[in-house]
């Protein structure tokens, strides 16, 4: 039902520019998604308890839904025809990808541009988030639905009921979108692509209305879209900490510091590597900050086509395909905590062999990180690599290059959006086939809910399970 | 001193071959060999207790040690003037990867033909082992030694006494070395090419003497090498149970059926791939075996230029680059039981997501796996990628296509040999540059050693404390 309101945005958005077609399509999705949410409120389950199993399967299903009715619009107005391209755009979308299947972006109806952004803005921070913000509900029950939503991996409450926290998140958010589209404004951008650009960079996304995505735009427009991809990628966390004026506590947190060191060298390195090409240290500055913080908080907006840099370039590029921005931002990828909890194991591993006595704990931030975690952060990255190879091995059916298959399958469960090759920022996704398309959008969402959410509400073994403890 | 007695192997084989040169290369690379090995007897250390630490060291500068004189043939003789790509050559031999720089392999002489492929059978099992094996020591201290040196998570003693574990190793290997010679022999190999090509194939190693390495032998002799190249990746304890008649036990070993389902599922794969390419099912089914276990088992032989097959079998090929043989074979790469033990953590960390009180172990092989190994083989695995990502950032530099440079790193550390692109079968590692081969050399050991003993060797730390125990 919220969607349904929701789709009433871009419904108004196409009719400010009288595209008729637009506003029928707009109009039949929102009904439709009325509808469904009528008739699923209709099912009265006996049990309301939610535990994690069930946060994890209402999250991927939620998802799922609203991406199937989100590609409505797309094809009844015929802009996007086939409906597995039209489902990929929308996945792409709410899981801030940006990944696209359009070849030529500038030839959409405005409505659908917005509404392509703003499920980016609504996927940024997550569906079900925005619903506990907006609707009052029992903290017990909605720990489960934000642990399975918000990235990372660990979700921590800002204040103790989670309506509240979801409230200060989704102000926090609203106001820096609001932010960068003023400095947009500032720069002389106009109103209808400032507000599509805040929306694409807040939800660490990628589309945009322009086939060179930001290279068309003044130098200004550029440093300000690559500070504000800075901005959306740091820990949310750590905004509330600084409203709170406990500056002190903000500015100690290692992510940060790890994240913006990683961006930092990256930009050097490429600046160094790109120079013979621009021949200004300048441009070669901004072109280098611009892809390295475009990458890294996986938005994937381009100044330009880094598919044409020396090797050198791309190769740090395909590394921080990765990586991703901090946990509890809007970015995806693996996340820097998890990142610097990996390296502190095996730094804790090395000292065990030379003192296998030893039992001294990881620290991070100060504070010794449990046994747990440290597990379920290895093994998740374990899991992580696998996805990632194992979506690559699904796409190579198809007749693309090595390079190209590769960097689209990483790109899509990291949530960037372009890769090399002919997925490279000038490319897109429109030559891959039906069953590639589906396989990608499941790896932007198994990326974006972090894997087990998604694998959980597909196991048979779950709905058994469930359906024995309801019957006794 | 033993390398010194094994460079005369060579110095022999030139001798039957007249090649003047060699035998005086040869003859100098000995004695440099054995005055080494007499200085280092000189220093009689106080302090004779060989804990993890001093296993480690010894290991990985025993390594580097046999490397650097190993090379010098290769450059006295005049056969490959650069030191640098001559170190290259000799660490891709005893690192049984199989690497080469040489343009030219026919032309190189026999003596130095021998020896590049008789570093592969001492490699195989370990050069430290092979000394083990000869000399009685103390097990006590061996124990470090052997498990610095043997690949695998888990290092098992067949026997009480390590020097006999060592020896009946050595035995194991040198019978089915000698079986697949009488096979090569048997169907019409010449005796040179027999030795070569089974040392080769014992250590899976991959050096050949042939441009086209397999490919000119007949049908026959490419099945008998395939064959022989799945033997010598089974863990070896299997041979050693079926020796004993405990061929149930050997059986029920999963990382047994792991590595035959996964040689089984990728063959099947590839033949489907390759047989428009071919048009004839035997010769499809052929390629295909002998590609698969070749990289499966870190060979690197091959007898078709598969980097121009389709790409879904290229992209097969590049995911075996990781996975690797079974643990305490001659194989590198990650390990089936790591593999194994990962997907099972993977597994126990889903059930406990579901059912958060369940403490179910994980079982391999019916035994429960303990919590410090599973934690082991995680972090080492994110260890491990991070080795394959930082090499490949390190050749980065070369003006190598991304195919190249990311395949080269990765084969390397998992001492394959041969990757896609430019160091595809019919190419090899002549194009890069010394700094490059360095790296390459340095990411064979540690991958070969399984990482920690190398980077422990150089921990500067490592040293400072030592010298803190000593004063003591």
């Amino acid at each position: 039902m919220l969607e349904g309101v929701l789709l009433l945005l871009p419904l108004a958005v196409s009719f400010c520019y009288l595209e008729w077609n637009c506003i029928s399509s707009f109009a039949i999705a929102s009904a439709s998604a009325f509808i469904t949410g009528i008739l699923l409120t209709l099912a009265n389950p006996r049990n309301k308890v939610i535990f994690a199993r069930e946060g994890f399967s209402i999250v991927t299903f939620a998802w799922i839904l609203h991406s199937l009715i989100g590609a409505v619009p797309f094809v009844l107005s015929g802009e996007i025809p086939n409906y597995a391209d039209a489902f990929f755009e929308t996945v792409s979308g709410f899981t801030t990808t940006g990944a696209s299947i359009l070849e030529n972006v500038e030839a959409m109806s405005k409505g659908l541009l917005f509404w392509r952004s703003f499920t980016h803005w609504i996927g940024g921070m997550g569906i079900l988030v925005l619903i506990m913000a907006i609707i009052p509900a029992d903290s017990g029950r909605s720990i489960h639905i934000m642990r399975a939503e918000m990235p990372g991996p660990v979700v921590g409450k800002l204040v103790p009921k989670i309506s509240d926290t979801a409230k200060i998140l989704y102000l926090i958010y609203l106001v820096l979108t609001v932010v960068e589209m003023v400095f947009l404004l500032a720069g002389g951008m106009p109103v209808f692509d400032s507000v599509v650009y805040a929306l694409g960079t807040a939800g660490t996304g990628g589309y945009g209305i322009k086939a060179d995505s930001v290279g068309g735009y003044s130098p200004y427009l550029q440093w300000v879209i690559a500070i504000f991809m800075v901005i959306f990628g740091i820990n949310f966390n750590l905004f509330y900490l600084a409203l709170l004026k406990r500056f002190k506590a903000a500015v100690k947190n290692t992510e940060l510091w790890l994240y913006l060191g990683i961006i930092f060298v990256s930009t050097a390195i490429i600046t160094a590597s790109i120079y013979p090409v621009y021949g200004n240290f300048g441009e070669s500055v901004r072109q280098s900050f611009f892809q390295v913080t475009s990458v890294i908080s996986t938005t994937g907006y381009s100044t330009a086509d880094f598919n044409l840099w020396p090797q050198l370039s791309r190769s740090v590029l395909f590394l921080l395909l990765f990586i991703g921005g901090c946990a509890g931002s809007t970015a995806g990828g693996l996340k820097m905590s998890r990142v610097l909890i990996l390296f502190k194991s095996i730094q804790n591993d090395f000292r065990r062999l030379l003192h296998p006595r030893s039992v001294a704990a990881v620290r991070i931030d100060g504070k010794a990180v449990d046994d747990e975690t440290l597990k379920r952060v290895s093994t998740y990255f374990a899991f992580y690599m696998f996805l990632n190879f194992a979506v690559f091995f699904l796409i190579s059916f198809e007749p693309f290059d090595f390079e190209t298959n590769l960097t689209a399958a990483i790109s899509c469960v990291n949530n960037v959006g372009p890769g090399l090759g002919a997925v490279g920022p000038a490319g897109s996704y429109a030559g891959y086939s039906d069953f590639s398309t589906v396989v990608l959008s499941f790896a932007m969402l198994l990326g974006r809910l972090e894997i087990f959410p998604v694998l959980l509400a597909f196991n048979p073994k779950n709905w058994v399970s469930k359906h024995n403890v309801s019957a006794k």
